[in-house]
């Protein structure tokens, strides 16, 4: 059980950035907490989660520089659940990216599994973003009702472009063939636009994924909107999943929206971040209708080092009329309209 | 099929020790042995297996220091099984360890899945430590029969808390959580406290996991002593098992205490190894009660450096009553009372 | 979804090399291309694949120098799958190779999953590699027909020999035992001797398969021959696979032989390769015996550096008789002695 000698790999400042020589880096997260969850008219429950504050992975990536401008590159990015030591449910290696690029002065082309942009709003506007108690996706059906063999956040099989960086405003293309030669069932299109310039920060996106083999389609419409006060930094998303209402995987679902307005706050080195998130399930029948729900977060992050932090986070979710969104971990059985309180505190180390 | 370049990483002689400054490392060993089994009324077998010396692994573990002797580490760490390329069984990508810690002072606080302190003691005071044809697991039903979510030597979602070492004395207590509203299934917590100074080594440990909603408990008591007489070291443990009698996975189990007496001897730079141990089921049926088993081990470890080594070990398992224990690899259908023998003769590397 | 600070490995022009120091190497390839099948009679489809030019991999591997002439070695290769970011279909970790071994003057003795000899030529004389739209697997039942545990590549708990390189001759030596007490089924010989020397490439095999208990072998004969005239390197291999008549796996297999003759030719710094594949169904019922396809492919490599290369490939099968062998990737449903058409363009970059 013991190690004889082991191969230590020294350290280095360097990053995969824009001007880069060729380099391979090992990256990774170990992110664990302890949770309590407190469902209404259920007993409480305490259990340990990952991925409180930053994503568990372990990944590899490299740039190689061709010359004359021209740069090929990987990213091969696992999941980590530190409490289980498992990957992921799904089953894949590299669950969280596997893609082979080609990047130049005309941008980037990439190929293989990654995040599509027609999601991209959910994390990148969201101060707890989409994981932890806090996530903005507890609170939609959507997310969990992967709509083939697409899921909400990646898509296997994809390809992209990237524009160049046109003075902070930069455009993504994506197309996912269906891989379905009897329909287009599977079949992914996304695009989105950003410009992020000092305080500010507004970003667009739609998307679309063929969901039968009538060519329905969901539909993804997503804007983001943050700016840097200094004192403090205001988030906001509006997402738009227009699903065709039926069931899927026994879940029923249709059109959703969702709005976040979020802050993260400076504090010397540390971070207060808050959100509320109220989810709107629109069209389909007047139970699902009326199936809505709003949630409330606030968190702390005490950074020690660049690298490590502490955080606790809480949060509240109120379920209206069929409703019954919870936070996972806590006892199975909301009834509906109930409310779900939960709070975590963990480490988060990156390396 | 070829690899047209590689990266090659610098070995260097740094550990991550106590004083460590940042690093990250990458560790692991490949073993991989063939082994001859013998099963008394039965067809001899030969067979490849793994992990005859050292348990096949590999890991990225690392240390950060966050100044004021404070810091920070994480541990992931995988099953490596040589003769057939599989990580586990289990399906977990990091089964043997994925934690994130803090250390300092105050000792060192770590949270995700790892061996418990519970049955610390069958493998460190075992000469051939749990594993290959000679480790003291092979007599064991509890082993076997993982008593609820939690494994007999690895449990999910524990908080672990290591205190300071205090001139050899060092304490630890571990929790585990049920992640179970309805009741307290698979709740684990554990302690154990060692000394460990010179030539002695001395560790007591105690640990109960729920088992039913009924709050029954499997119970463990581990006692271990070492002690090194320069030619020799003498080994010993004793492991109390107390799991409720009843039918575990289809497995009879219940009560079981083993005994091991052991003992290393240095020839030069190689290694002589052997062991006694002795199982006995309590309580139960009477035909429980009566099927207990012998086994005797013995083997040689020549190490071609620190990093390497060959092996060859031999082993006999001599059942009594209803027991039925025999070596894996060979035939199957063992009768009661019968007897196993086996051999393997392997390669372990470390890096 | 940030990294906050990364852990950079230098680049270096080591490899493993015959008087190579200690080391350990991280190395990969990510392969991914976009595919175009048309089957006759059916639609059209398009999709992602991976490996068109070099088989998607993860790996780890290290040489340490014992002294003496000495040294021991680990190998621990997983697939790569950069479509979807899954390893494999069989859920072996390292499925490629996970080998531990022994080398000096007297050859290198090697324990555990490995690339079996009695397949070699399969791969090593076709300029496409057994890989993409275009590999000699594709028109072959045996490929898919694993007959027994073992697959027609890889091999688990193979005890390998290989002879030290006598002025470019080399031989090896191969056995895997069945792990199977109540009789043979699985076990596994085989054996390759190969000559090679400046443009000269010569190499033969033999390998033998138990598929039941009877003892009945799946016998394989392997020919390869490849000469360089500098301006073209001609190769061409002969494989006779000699499965017993029946159904495996759903399949109805048998024996087959196939013929491949095929070229690739340097362009400046990049490739053009062709090849021609016959294959022959034997034996069997006369449906069966009368199955049999041509296969012809062409392709062009372009390097953009000794790392990275794009890639273009096409390929048509002609089936005869009962014969419907069609490309991944398309329509399924392909009639007996239709015909599959493919290309594919894409991007592979090792590390």
């Amino acid at each position: 059980m013991k190690i004889n000698r082991a191969l230590a790999l020294t350290l280095a400042a360097a990053s995969v950035g824009a001007s880069a020589q060729s380099s391979v880096t090992l990256f990774g997260v170990v992110d664990a907490n302890m949770r309590y969850v407190k469902n209404s008219g259920l007993p409480s429950n305490i259990s340990m989660n990952n991925s409180g504050l930053s994503s568990g992975r372990l990944g590899f990536r490299g740039v190689e520089d061709l010359g004359g401008g021209l740069k090929a590159g990987f990213w091969l990015e696992s999941d980590v659940n530190a409490d289980t030591g498992t990957m992921n449910a799904n089953g894949k290696l590299f669950a969280r990216r596997s893609t082979v690029s080609l990047m130049g002065n005309f941008g980037e082309v990439r190929l293989g599994r990654d995040l599509t942009p027609a999601s991209a709003h959910t994390y990148k506007y969201d101060p707890f973003g989409v994981i932890g108690v806090a996530g903005a996706n507890v609170t939609s059906r959507i997310v969990s009702v992967a709509p083939t063999s697409a899921t909400y956040y990646r898509v296997d099989n994809m390809v992209q472009y990237f524009t160049p960086n046109f003075g902070g405003l930069q455009a993504e293309l994506a197309f996912a063939p269906d891989e379905n030669a009897a329909n287009n069932t599977g079949r992914h299109a996304a695009a989105r636009i950003a410009y992020e310039n000092g305080p500010v920060s507004v970003s667009v996106s739609y998307g679309t994924t063929n969901v039968n083999a009538a060519s329905d389609k969901f539909k993804q419409l997503g804007l983001g909107v943050a700016y840097n006060f200094g004192v403090a930094r205001l988030l906001a998303f509006y997402q738009r999943d227009d699903l065709p209402f039926g069931t899927y995987g026994g879940v029923v679902a249709g059109a959703e929206d969702k709005l976040l307005i979020g802050v993260t706050v400076p504090v010397g080195a540390h971070q207060i971040r808050a959100s509320y998130v109220r989810t709107d399930s629109r069209k389909g029948s007047s139970a699902f209708n009326g199936s809505d729900a709003n949630k409330y977060a606030i968190g702390y992050v005490h950074n020690l080092s660049v690298r490590t932090a502490l955080y606790g986070t809480a949060t509240r979710v109120s379920n209206k009329g069929g409703a019954n969104f919870s936070l996972s971990g806590g006892a199975p059985g909301l009834a509906a309209g109930g409310s779900s309180t939960g709070m975590e505190v963990g480490i988060k180390h990156s390396f």
